[in-house]
């Protein structure tokens, strides 16, 4: 260990950016969730990707695990280091590289995060669309192609993603794609990188396309008094082909939690939060269109603001969510389920999902991206208890094998990372086996991220 | 071959599906452009995956060259079985499969024409897409990462397919994606499929998502005085955030083609072509804006037209662009430039192609899908002439060139395929290595559509 310490530093020729001190090890321990922490060897801080070449051009003559490391929001233990090593954390390389305005793309290095970028591009009237709730870094937005509020009017981070540069296990540095917004040269490796999970290279370089800010935007919150009429709401929103720029659901419990965590008093009925977004003369008509929709299936109230403070004020009870439930368990840990539907067993699924949930006698928010057909359950554990671990671990599964069964996925946007591996072969068969061949084509002696995914 | 004609009669059991006739050979040894044509040795039509599935194995055994063929509308050579071999005609394979409209998609058999498809949607107030033009079964058009002209709205392929099924070179049987619209579940072996040109796989089932066909929509044409202006007209609009259902630009020498081919008296000028779709009350303001922003930037005459006969007639001459290149040159062959540039160099990279085909003294329509940066100069060939081949390449060469130069891609929507082998290493270097290393992992033979894209 000594000696790795010594020849990293001879890679980084700085010493500030090696790091072995127990603190630092432990916040590398762990990420967002119930995972068991394990801690990194030393955690090395990149500033290019000739440092980062170089990392791996020796952890893999080496055999020594590599994990790339962000901000550590993960809710899937991606940055776990499950067998120690190296973690490289990101976090210097934040630069943003090149903003063109014209051709709304952007290139920025992998350690910039959603709120710097935003913050960056402001001033040209543009935005980066994808919205995971936590302040995420770009490469580990990649990592986990993930997407959250927006995805509905704007995509995942597949969508958004024109180009790559990675380096690969043995050092080997990569561009892939460009700054065309569309292209038949050759195998499509962006897409293949993106939602590896860091398993396939660490990312140095990204190109995204960008936004314009749409001209004005409105807020709406529909209140329901059953699940089922919310679920029918947000299916008839999206049939209508309004073009909705977040739909989301919360139920009951969740809002009880918010106002418990917060002191609020929203009312305690499920509730579907709506966005749209566009020219002055199509949002006002939209709204109106998505307000008699949801009338239709029995909403008792509808408000809708324009006024920035306002709208963020509607959104408040969506955007607490989480924190309400880890407030409400102190000291315990939380697992969020992430499976997706096709849109129109999305009703269904979440009714299923309360009653298996009721059925168990444990407390759990439901909310989600109904757009997209993706909902999160999220739930308490007390992860020093086996049995309640195994509890909350069965409702799990029974979630997914009913989204699966639906011809949905167990993750819609958290990854795999290690809380669902056991779920990858029941969702995609011998497929697993052929994704297994390109990642021992790409990491033969398997450094990158071990025990994550398979 | 008796013995090869014999092994597969055995497997398809159903002599009507196997040919070695001359006619049916020659058919299947070219696209629709100039690339020398070459037979396979006999074509086979199988009816099931499972078919699919038993040629590939026997194939592999033997190291046949295998190459897939849809209907033939590929522009690069894709379908030339440049090493001989078994050609399969997925022709037989057209069904669609499943329609679930209240999830906006569908699952059908590669073999399925986009028009087929588009016949059969209609009654559910949906449809699909992508058009490329000419009426490529779905398959086709998931293999090259087809787009068009409503792109810019609404993505290429590699945005539409949720899902393939896809048989490898050793007949193993794969299954990607799912029904969910997103996915974070192991890497995305869909987006490696699409756009892989045969090379990986044959595709036997293709999950698809579909659009509800809009409430309203409203072509508009515009006459300008220069290409410049046209040019600056486009990106102004791209610039101002207008939901753009399609943005075309034809030059004079394309309408100037058009007249003498269809008798018609279009004014000679470059044009924009436009379409906007969406709901009432949106789609008439969006074109009064698309007008005022023609006319800031010197358009002369700007058209519109609701009625869809109208409509068809107002999109006649970009419509028959290409007839009308193939019958102004009697007897000659077609090569067709498909760079896609950043938008911002889009102008410029135009004028350049307008000045170097005037530079050669050649005939050269331009036109293009200006909302994606992608265009085509669209190049008479006389194949039987090797000075005039090689005068053509050059042009090509330079066009891709000024395109690489500016961040862009040699081919937007057309694949590499024969064509442009010579261009993927410039585009994308070293990483061709690793397409390659990908290539070799899933079909270790090299059998599945040989001397395409490498």
């Amino acid at each position: 260990m000594t000696l790795m310490y010594d020849q990293l530093l001879n890679i980084i020729q700085d010493a500030d950016r090696i790091s072995r001190n127990e603190t630092i090890l432990e916040q590398h321990s762990k990420g967002m969730t119930y995972h068991t922490p394990q801690v990194p060897e030393l955690v090395v801080y990149p500033k290019s990707k000739e440092e980062a070449s170089q990392i791996l051009t020796y952890a893999n003559e080496r055999e020594i695990p590599v994990t790339p490391f962000g901000v550590g929001s993960s809710l899937e233990g991606h940055i776990i280091p499950a067998l120690g090593g190296i973690t490289v954390n990101l976090s210097l390389m934040n630069k943003v590289l090149e903003i063109r305005p014209e051709d709304f793309l952007v290139k920025v290095q992998p350690g910039v995060t959603r709120s710097q970028l935003n913050k960056e591009l402001k001033k040209y009237g543009l935005f980066f669309p994808v919205d995971p709730g936590a302040d995420a870094t770009i490469g580990g937005m990649v990592s986990t192609n993930a997407s959250g509020t927006n995805s509905v009017k704007y995509g995942t981070m597949k969508d958004q993603v024109l180009g790559l540069e990675a380096v690969l296990a043995d050092g080997r540095v990569v561009r892939t794609g460009g700054m065309a917004v569309k292209s038949s040269a050759g195998y499509n490796l962006t897409s293949l990188f993106v939602g590896s999970e860091g398993t396939l290279g660490i990312f140095t370089e990204i190109t995204l396309r960008l936004q314009g800010i749409p001209e004005v935007t409105l807020a709406g919150r529909a209140l329901f008094s059953s699940i089922d009429e919310t679920g029918s709401a947000a299916a008839a929103m999206l049939k209508s082909g309004l073009d909705l720029g977040k739909i989301e659901l919360v139920d009951q419990a969740t809002i009880q939690a918010v106002n418990a965590y917060k002191n609020t008093d929203y009312q305690e009925v499920p509730t579907l939060f709506i966005e749209i977004s566009g020219s002055e003369h199509t949002v006002k008509k939209d709204m109106e269109l998505a307000q008699e929709i949801a009338i239709e299936e029995g909403c008792q109230l509808f408000e809708f603001e324009s006024d920035s403070l306002a709208r963020a004020k509607l959104w408040e009870a969506r955007h607490h969510v989480a924190f309400a439930i880890q407030a409400a368990n102190p000291g315990k840990g939380l697992l969020s389920t992430d499976v997706c539907v096709p849109i129109s067993e999305l009703p269904n699924a979440i009714k299923e999902t309360r009653k298996l949930i009721e059925l168990h006698g444990v407390k759990a928010a439901i909310f989600g991206h109904v757009g997209d057909g993706n909902y999160h359950a999220v739930l308490s554990i007390d992860a020093e208890n086996p049995e309640h671990v195994k509890k909350i671990e069965e409702i799990n599964q029974q979630i997914v094998a009913y989204a699966l069964e639906k011809g949905g996925t167990c993750t819609g946007e958290h990854g795999i990372g290690k809380g669902k591996k056991q779920f990858l072969r029941l969702e995609h068969g011998g497929t697993v086996d052929l994704m297994k061949e390109i990642k021992m084509t790409l990491d033969p002696k398997g450094i990158l991220n071990p025990g994550k995914i398979f």
